[in-house]
């Protein structure tokens, strides 16, 4: 997207110094800037960068005081990195404003959609598919029988979405994801095979949730895998089946998450962690990257370490496991004596 | 899809107690009810929940005695769990029980297909591919060339197929899946850059395998990567070029297997395992979760740690290591006197 | 693909032993030979598999006696090791060599391509899309708008390069991955829940670049995503946001690189590693596989742990965590003095 200055600044009710006509296509911080981008001073640190930054134009606020020439144009505003913000804002939200059935595509002739809708080319929309308004699905995406979306929903290309899933309002999933595949249960026969253990549930996605890239959801069992209101999980997630992650609860990516887990509201939970089948998490809970959690943790509790327990604990033991050859010198001394 | 609990009784060879034109479109434990959903009671632990479930219908035993009365129409059958399972088996046939060729899609015309035969909309079916009897390919899947694939396969949607790859029967594959990339195969080069190793082979993957979502599978660089017959891998596993997988082992979720290794039989291997490359595990091994395998490990032996050791022996280490400091101070204590 | 062994011997200009018409269509090693296969023999080790092997073919020095008869063609040439090497580099290049655009796919009016390009059914090209010379693009892949991609580049089936993204020349990216998605970005509100923060960057990607299958490389917030000329990433990778990876670095499967860390040249990176966020890694560490790296790395360190530290210091503190129970009763002893 090409956007001249004189835009820009009428966006932000912004005055100018400089040519109006210059055209910008890019936001970038103030040293990095380079030709055709547009970028924003407010702390006072970075001052020096404007005489010497590249980009083509920069957002300053209104009493900013110049010491001496730039090659830039300015934009004044009242707050320089409010209004940058409000450009971000706009150009993510420009970025999906798009809509119109592209070919080619196919839709069910059972399925329906609300307004502003946009269906990429290569995209499957299955029987009985229920889609809200303004929903933008991306290009090569797989909806399959069954599924409704809500209101406001964006899901990027690649993305697959398997039978009966329920997803909210303003739900993102990013590319390449798949959401309600079979959960991995198979039952030991005597001759040491396995039989599959059929896989009938669902995944119910709430409101505000955002899914990374190649994050898998299993559908449960029996019932639903759920992910409640304004989770945010990371890329490349496992969510086995039957799984529940409580609201608000934020996942950094490679985390696996076994069968039945109950995970609660407002956790933090770094990234490469795994978490055993059929435990629960409390609300509040924090949980270091490559941590292993093996049983019940508390409401509130910070945990390390693989099986993991207390954080402070956990360095502790660290510390001297770094130390451990000085310890076992201690012991031949004391030993000798 | 709907069925009228009429419909249902007559499926499982049941009589009805209430109306039978009442239509029922899930399955539920009996807990979780809710109006729509078909559950069973068998477990005489959980009968309290038949007099306030929600459930729209629940299939109990045949000489089940109802202490008082119940809002749920109730379907008597012989075995009530049997009868049960022997619903879901037949829920999950009917999913994936499609035919036809969806349009657009792409096959190639030196391509075959046997009987039963379901492409949904853009499969891509590419040179000289052989697939046999009863199999489903649903959207956005791409089989490569001289790509073979036997009976009573399933391919989910998104899945990647590449050239050479040779699947047996009964094989299903989640979505998303790639069979077949290229391994990772590199030679140093004097001026520290790399030249790419030409990866020749292919993946042979035997009867009664099942594989989850988002799993990859490297070709061999030469000959095959082998996935024997029976066995089950889990969402997000990485299995690199010329690995061997012996009949009937299990792996979790996030696990990678690196080049060569050779995994034997009826293995229990937990999620995020890692498993270095050229080493042989034997028969009937079980790894713990997050373990590390840098070592051939006997047939038999149970491990865990990174790297592994004997699961006794591990976790009285790992015992001791959450009370180092107070080994520390009984050191300490010693050392005053 | 079949051959003669006349049309190899003259690729090879190599001399046949025994019928000109025999038929090959695949490589093997010379243990592993089957009917149709061609093999070669330089190592004086695997002599004796020639007498044994059921190769069709197989090719030797120029110089090789033969003690006995053998049931395959013989093809002799200067240098056997070299001359295999030679075909399987022409059989990779033959592979990918395909060219024109398969239909249904979607070129947007405005993309734009160069010579000897192929585009597979099902691929999407989005507005304003550049790609260079020599590019080869395989089915149910997505190029959406504004990528730029230079010559002799393969993207392999399923992957999707999200808007913006900057491809060198002579890079490939293998099936599923995900190149350019947002980044996991979210600021804190004060009801608990987050807040969007908008992801307006790009990735570039630099010449001689190999991505495995299923890997994810993360927008920039602002400015890019960097991997540098001649880095090679495994499957199953994740690269978040605004990460640099430094020339000819190589990175094993299923590591995690969290947002604005920063790697140097050289570097070899294991499976399973994590790497937090905004640290630096100077150029030529070695980092053991399943490490958890959360701080700076002095150029040349070989580091293990999660946290790491120095490889040998690492292994030694390992070696006595095994022994605990031993350093346990020596202090036990010591206290009953």
């Amino acid at each position: 997207m090409k956007f001249t200055i004189k835009q820009i600044a009428e966006i932000l009710e912004g005055t100018i110094e400089g040519d109006p006509a210059i055209e910008v296509n890019k936001l970038s911080k103030i040293e990095e800037g380079e030709s055709g981008s547009l970028s924003f001073l407010s702390n006072a640190k970075y001052t020096p960068y404007i005489y010497k930054t590249e980009a083509s134009a920069v957002i300053v606020n209104k009493d900013f005081v110049l010491e001496q020439e730039v090659d830039c144009a300015l934009i004044r505003v009242e707050d320089a990195y409010l209004a940058f913000s409000k450009l971000l804002e706009y150009y993510q939200m420009a970025k999906n404003n798009k809509s119109g059935i592209e070919q080619p595509s196919f839709i069910h002739k059972t399925a329906s959609y609300g307004d502003g809708f946009y269906l990429a080319a290569f995209g499957y929309i299955g029987e009985n598919v229920k889609i809200g308004d303004n929903v933008k699905i991306f290009p090569n995406v797989t909806i399959a029988e069954n599924v409704s979306i809500g209101n406001d929903c964006i899901i990027q290309s690649g993305v697959q979405i398997m039978a009966d899933t329920i997803i909210g309002n303003h739900v993102s999933i990013n590319s390449g994801s798949v959401i309600g595949a079979d959960g991995f249960g198979y039952a030991p026969k005597e001759d040491g095979s396995y039989s599959k253990i059929p896989q009938t549930g669902n995944v119910v996605i709430e409101d505000h949730v955002n899914i990374g890239a190649l994050t898998t959801i299993d559908k449960a069992t029996l019932g639903s895998t759920i992910i409640k209101s304004g989770v945010k999980l990371d890329n490349q997630i496992q969510v086995a089946h039957n799984v529940e992650i409580g609201e608000n609860t934020v996942i950094a990516a490679q985390t696996g998450i076994a069968g039945s887990a109950k995970i609660g509201k407002n956790c933090r939970i770094g990234g490469q962690v795994g978490i055993a089948g059929h435990i629960e998490i409390e609300d509040n809970v924090g949980i270091q990257a490559q941590s292993g959690i093996g049983r019940k943790l508390k409401s509130g509790s910070i945990v390390q370490g693989s099986p993991a327990f207390d954080f402070g604990d956990w360095n502790r033991s660290y510390v001297l496991f770094k130390n451990l050859r000085k310890i076992e010198s201690r012991i031949t001394d004391l030993e000798k004596k």
